[in-house]
């Protein structure tokens, strides 16, 4: 944690600050370690205080051993005399987490006390860290992605004509949590049929049909990390449609593992796949994102998309993951997580994928 | 859901705006029954319009049928036309959920448009409209309520010398989802002799020991809605010291619920039990509220604590859990969720519970 609290303050010249508030949960986590739900970091040039309230006093404690930990009264009642303590004259804020409100709270509590403290933005200070992550990260990230991997393909081989999507969502987790997962990192997504050509489709009561493709989108969450993986199966003999549709995915998937670099933008590694996806004339099916981040949370930097110019580098984990929908039909997603490496995505899932169907 | 917007409408005066923009998912869901995981919503004196992203327009279609479905495209550059559209002047926005930077890019996206339209802070518009609670709502909690109820019942009888924390935790859970749960609606705490002084404890590999206590709280999601539970056993033959401290936390509850009022502050509420405790010589030991609103949040309005000046009315559920902690032994809370229908509270919960132990 000694790093990270280092590499934070690296970036403090940078937002033109000398002190950092950080409230949010996975900032705070990252940073401190601490998982409790409340809880503010202070730091400093030269001092690092987590405040919390009683609850989490021994928690705290034993968490977050490179904190002082300041047992807190009231909402905002401590942080004037910190703020003086720790000598800090301009403070940064997580100007995407804060609210409007606690903002104005913030402000007016420093006013009242005649503080000449100044409040300014710092938008994405830790998200830009969190990018890059460290061995102990990479392990807990790792083993979540066992998790899904594993828990994918017992279930998987399973499922039958007639089973619900909601029961198999359930098998997903209830496999992913025996497994030693913390939780599900996301609602999983099971999409059978027509169902398949909404990305973000809900498991309902939707029975599996034979002749008709399954796409599963899934994650577990280990020690805060968390996994994606989505696989596309068909139930039955795959037709002409499915062959075609699933070897372009697939082939725009591999082709963009295979050459996506360090060095690029989250934009030209988007490119990447979706030129093969616009050269098989399935352009206009592929409505999203290549890929994202993965870490404390499901969707973080880097983003990996057309829009997106972060410069992707060595030590950061992403998603690949394009797709194609059609309405009516259904639609194939084929994700894995990969790490970039010495220059090149080294992938980390592991779950089975239907190498090659025909074409 | 017409309702619900009416009720919203009924407190644009209040707030000196003529338009209302929601962003966070509950007050969204709240308010349109949109469950996706992005959209906005803006609600004008006479249209309710839902702006969100090809991925959820179907989804938007299905489930907010008071609501004009508006495809987005890009962050917010849809905004400044619709509120044309819509003749907003003064839009309010949810000031304790809008991000400093959000409010940012709006104001700046206005501003840039040469748009003269005020954006008004209406700190917890939505939120007080959800203290009480709908006929729709109310079959959601109870149901969640029911599915935890009979989920603490089923695990409680068979839990055992040497089984974990995270043992019992995992079969409640597991449980809860095969009764009909969405999801828990918070992480289970299951806290074990000296464990249960923590009132956040989080399930670990500690071992259920003979003559100790074990406190378990937990909850079920259902259609959003989120029941809460706590249950204090004492594993082997209880001894004087439990016997005492069960006593007096039962007595607290159960008089807190006799005694509440329509009326009442939260404040009031929560000193019917404070004063049981205090008498009974544990005033230092319980460090919490009284308890909290339920809803489509394990916390919300009204506030049952020492400093809520919240008045408590008819339709509003809340928990009624006083707790007290023993540090080095452990501790005892026990929470049911009540309604206030006619003046007084109904218990909703029918978890069994130790109806008194001796003393």
């Amino acid at each position: 944690m000694i790093d990270r609290i280092k590499n934070i303050r690296d970036r403090f010249d940078d937002y033109g600050i000398d002190g950092l508030l950080v409230q949010s949960p996975d900032n705070r986590r990252y940073i401190s370690g601490f998982t409790g739900t409340a809880g503010s970091l202070v730091i400093s040039r030269d001092q690092a205080v987590l405040a919390t309230d009683f609850r989490y006093i021994e928690q705290a404690t034993t968490q977050s051993p490179s904190f002082r930990v300041l047992r807190t009264f009231g909402a905002l009642d401590w942080l004037p005399g910190l703020l003086g303590d720790l000598g800090i004259t301009k403070l940064g804020f997580e100007s995407q987490h804060l609210s409007y409100a606690m903002h104005q709270n913030i402000a007016h509590i420093l006013e009242s006390e005649n503080l000449t403290i100044e409040l300014l933005p710092s938008h994405s200070l830790v998200e830009e860290v969190r990018k890059v992550k460290d061995h102990l990260e990479m392990e807990s990230l790792a083993r979540a992605i066992d998790i899904s991997d594993k828990a994918f393909d017992e279930v998987a081989k399973n499922i039958f004509v007639g089973q619900t999507e909601r029961e198999i969502a359930w098998l997903l987790e209830k496999t992913m949590r025996e497994m030693g997962a913390d939780s599900p990192s996301f609602d999983t997504i099971v999409a059978a049929g027509p169902n398949a050509a909404l990305p973000h489709h809900r498991p309902d009561d939707t029975r599996i049909q034979d002749g008709s493709p399954l796409i599963i989108d899934m994650g577990a969450k280990y020690e805060g990390y968390c996994s994606d993986l989505s696989r596309t199966l068909f139930i039955g003999t795959p037709d002409d449609r499915f062959v075609s549709v699933y070897d372009t995915v697939l082939a725009a998937q591999l082709t963009a593992i295979a050459t996506v670099e360090s060095g690029m933008t989250g934009s030209e590694a988007d490119n990447l796949a979706r030129l093969v996806i616009d050269e098989a004339g399935y352009g206009d099916k592929f409505g999203h994102s290549l890929g994202h981040g993965v870490g404390l949370e499901i969707h973080e930097q880097p983003g990996v998309g057309p829009g997106s110019q972060t410069i992707l580098s060595d030590g950061m984990p992403f998603t690949i993951e394009p797709g194609i929908y059609i309405t009516g039909w259904g639609g194939v997603r084929i994700e894995d997580v990969v790490v970039l490496e010495d220059g090149r995505a080294r992938v980390i899932s592991k779950a089975s994928k239907v190498d090659r169907l025909g074409g």
